[in-house]
C-alpha cells in the first residue's frame, strides 16, 4: 500500500487526523494504527469510502448493548462517508456441527437464517443506517469453493499457529477433542475479508485471533491487509461475565423502556462510567465531563444511574419513553408498588410447592441459600403479603405474584385455568 | 456386515482356509485378520470379487523391487479372481505443494500425470496383469468435493488424531511447521476408498495410518470397512535405509540386466533370505527350502546372491538374459576387466579438480573422507590407472573413465568436445 498520508494537504491530513481521532476513541487496539491513518488518507486521497467489516453469526441474533460497543464505532465511520459491510456468517450456520455434537452449532434451515438475519438488521436499525450498509451472506462464495480452493486456503496457514488460539491449545491440552473442520472457521470468517476486500474490520477483544487472519489470508492472495479494531468487550449487569444471552446478564436493545431503565439501575457501581462511554451516544465531551465529576463525588452513582438508564431508554425508545421509564422506576422503588407490566410465567409444576424451591424454580433467586436469606430478610411477598416462614408451602393458584426484592415479579398463570 | 463363513459349506470354508493362508504369507500386520477371513467368504458366497485397493503417487513414477513387495501380493488375489483397484492420486499431484516451499510436492500438469502413469502402468505390468486391473485418478471425484463435502469430512476426525501420526507429531514437537492441508493428504487418501468401496487396502508399514483412515471414513460414511493389509519394508542395497529412489539404494524393475545383476551382488548377506522371500516368484517351499540351507550353512552366501540375482533378472527380462547377465558379472568381477556399457557424465565443472572432489563430485562417493579411504585402499581408478596420490589433481579430458572399486564406472565427456 502506498504512503497516501505523503500525498495529502496540509487541511486534508488535518482531516485524517480529525477521523483517526473520532475513531480510536474508546478502541481498545487497533492493527496498525498507522495503516489506519494511512487508510483514512487513502480514501480521502481517491475519493473513496473505506470499506468497514462486521461478520455475525446467523444463530443468536439477540442483540444486547455489548454488541452496540462495536455497532456505535460502526456508526462513527457511516457518519463521515464509509461503507460498512455486515456478513451474515450462513454457510456455517448450514453446516452446523458435522460431528452431530454440538447442540449449540445445530443445522439452521434456509428460512431460520433469513429470519435471524431479519431480527439482525431490525435491531441494528436502531443504531446505524440500515438504507446505506451493505449486507452480504458469505454462503455465496463459500459454498462454491472447491477442494483444491480450499487446500489451497489451509496451505496459507500452519497448524501450530492454529493451536496458538487459546481456546483450541487449551482443548489439546486437556484431551477434549478438538474436530478438524473447527480450524476451518476461522480461515472462513478470514476469507470473507479476502472476498469483500475489506479496509477494516471490528470485533471485540475476544475476536483477536479470527481478525487478524483475515488480514493474514488477505495478504496471501495479495489483496490489501486490513486494519484490525478491537473493541473492549463489556461486563453485564452482575458486574464480572461478559455481557451475554446465555449468561442473561444482558440490556437488549428490544428490551421494553422500564425493563431497560430498571436493569441498568441494578449494576454495579463500578460499571457506570464504562456504560457511558462505550454504549450512550453522547458526545465525547460530555462523558469526559460525567466521569469527572463522578470520580470527584460531585456525581451520586444513584444519579448517574438515573442519566444513564435514561439516556439508553431515550436511544432506543426516544425521549418520551426515558421520562415516563424513569417515573415509573421511581414510583416502583420509592413506594414498593407494583408496577404495570409483569412478567408472567406458565406454570406447570406442582400446585403445591415449598417457598424456597418456588424462588429458585422461577429464577428469582440463584439457589436455596440465597432464597432462604432473601426472606429472613424480609425480601419476599406473595400477592403483596411479605413471606415470614421459611418451610411454606405455596399454594398456587392462578394471577399469584412472587415479588422479590422490590423491583423483581412474576405472575403465575396455571394451565388449568 | 454379516457372518459370511457361516453359511458356507466344508468345501467352501476349505476355500477360504486356502486364500487367507496365501495372502497372509509374508503379510506384517492385517486389521483384522479375522474380517479378511470373512471378506473372503463373502466373495465366495456371493459369487463375486473382492476390490483391492492400491494408492499411487503420481509424482514418483520409478518402480523399483520394494514395490514389488506389495505387487506380488496383489498378483495373488488376482490369481484367485479378485479385482485390482490402482489408483493414482493425480488429484494432490495437480495441486502440488501450495506453500510453495516443498520442492518435492510441485505441481504437475495433466500430461506429466499421464505420463507418470503410463510409466506406472507398463512396470506394474511386469508383475500383475494389467488387463484386469481397474484403473482410476482420484481427481475424479475429488475436484467435484465442495467446501461443505470437505467440512464434513473433516468433521470426521479429531486434531488430536492426526497428531498421532509420528511424522506430524515428531515436527510440531521439534517446532517444525506443519501447513494445515497437509492434514487433508490422508483424509483425501482414506476417501478414495469411501468412493471405490474398497474391500481390502494394501500398503507397506510406513503406510499404517493412511490405511486406517480408508477403514475409519468408510465407517463414517456408513460403508463397509476395508480390510488393511501392510507388508514389511524392504531396506535397499545399503542394508540400512528403506528402499528408495532418493536414496538411490534401488534395483529398478526397468534396470538393465547387467545392472541388476551387479546391484544384487551387492546387497550385505542380511538380506538375502529377506529378498528371496518378498521380490521373488519362487514358490513358497522353495523359499523355505532355500532358507534352510543358507542357515544350515550349505548354501553358501555369494552362490545364495548369485541365484538371487539371476532370479530377478529372469523375472523382468527372461532365462536367457539371467544367463548372460550372470556371466558378464563373473567376467568383471573375475577379471577386473571393464563392462561393456559404461554410464557417461556430462562434465561442466572445471578442467583441473582434485581427486577427492572429483569422487564426490561424481556421486561416487559420498564424502570426502569416504573418497580417501577408497583411494588408499587402492579402490579408485583413472582410465585403468590405480590413484596413489591423495592429492592428486586430475585433468579431465574427454572419454576420461573414473573406476571405483571392482564395479562402478563413469565416463566423462566434456562439452568441448
Amino acid at each position: 500500500m502506498d504512503n497516501f498520508l505523503e500525498k495529502l494537504s496540509n487541511e486534508q491530513l488535518k482531516e485524517v487526523e480529525r477521523q483517526f481521532s473520532i475513531y480510536s476513541q474508546g478502541a481498545q487496539e487497533i492493527i496498525p494504527a498507522e495503516e489506519l491513518k494511512n487508510k483514512i488518507a487513502k480514501s480521502i486521497y481517491h475519493e473513496t469510502p473505506l470499506k468497514i467489516k462486521l461478520g455475525l453469526d446467523p444463530s443468536a441474533p439477540d442483540v444486547h448493548i455489548g454488541h452496540t460497543v462495536v455497532l456505535n464505532k460502526l456508526r462513527q465511520f457511516q457518519e463521515n462517508g464509509h461503507v460498512i459491510q455486515l456478513i451474515i456468517g450462513d454457510f456455517t450456520g448450514k453446516i452446523g456441527d458435522p460431528t452431530g455434537k454440538s447442540a449449540v452449532r445445530k443445522q439452521l434451515t434456509d428460512e431460520e437464517v433469513k429470519k435471524n438475519a431479519q431480527t439482525y438488521f431490525e435491531q441494528f436499525g436502531k443504531v446505524l443506517d440500515m438504507e446505506k450498509a451493505e449486507l452480504f451472506y458469505n454462503s455465496k462464495w463459500l459454498s462454491s469453493l472447491t477442494l483444491e480452493d480450499t487446500i489451497r486456503l489451509a496451505g496459507t496457514i500452519t497448524v501450530a499457529r492454529l493451536l496458538e488460539r487459546n481456546d483450541f491449545s487449551n482443548r489439546l491440552g486437556s484431551g477434549k477433542p478438538i474436530s478438524l473442520h473447527e480450524f476451518f472457521y476461522p480461515l472462513m470468517q478470514g476469507y470473507d475479508s479476502v472476498e469483500l476486500k475489506s479496509d477494516i474490520e471490528l470485533g471485540g477483544t475476544d475476536q483477536h485471533f479470527n481478525l487478524l487472519m483475515g488480514r493474514h489470508l488477505q495478504e496471501h492472495y495479495e489483496k490489501e491487509k486490513q486494519v484490525v479494531m478491537m473493541m473492549p468487550l463489556i461486563e453485564g449487569l452482575d458486574g464480572v461475565e461478559k455481557m451475554s444471552k446465555s449468561k442473561n446478564n444482558y440490556i437488549g436493545v428490544d428490551d421494553k423502556p422500564n425493563d431497560m431503565f430498571g436493569k441498568t439501575m441494578s449494576i454495579p457501581d463500578e460499571l457506570i462510567i464504562k456504560y457511558f462511554k462505550l454504549v450512550t451516544d453522547l458526545p465525547y465531551e460530555e462523558k469526559d465531563r460525567l466521569e469527572e465529576e463522578y470520580v470527584n463525588g460531585s456525581l451520586h452513582p444513584k444519579d448517574a444511574k438515573i442519566l444513564l438508564g435514561k439516556t439508553l431508554v431515550r436511544m432506543y425508545h426516544g425521549e418520551g419513553a426515558a421520562e415516563s421509564a424513569e417515573k415509573h422506576f421511581k414510583s416502583v422503588f420509592q413506594k414498593g408498588a407494583m408496577p404495570d407490566e409483569i412478567p408472567t410465567v406458565n406454570w406447570e409444576g406442582e400446585k403445591l410447592v415449598p417457598v424456597i424451591d418456588l424462588l429458585v424454580q422461577l429464577d428469582l433467586q440463584k439457589s436455596k441459600s440465597e432464597a432462604r436469606r432473601m426472606i429472613q430478610n424480609g425480601g419476599v411477598k406473595l400477592n403483596g403479603e411479605k413471606v415470614t416462614d421459611l418451610k411454606l408451602d405455596v399454594s398456587i393458584t392462578n394471577d399469584l405474584i412472587v415479588q422479590v426484592g422490590k423491583r423483581r415479579f412474576v405472575q403465575l398463570k396455571t394451565k388449568s385455568k
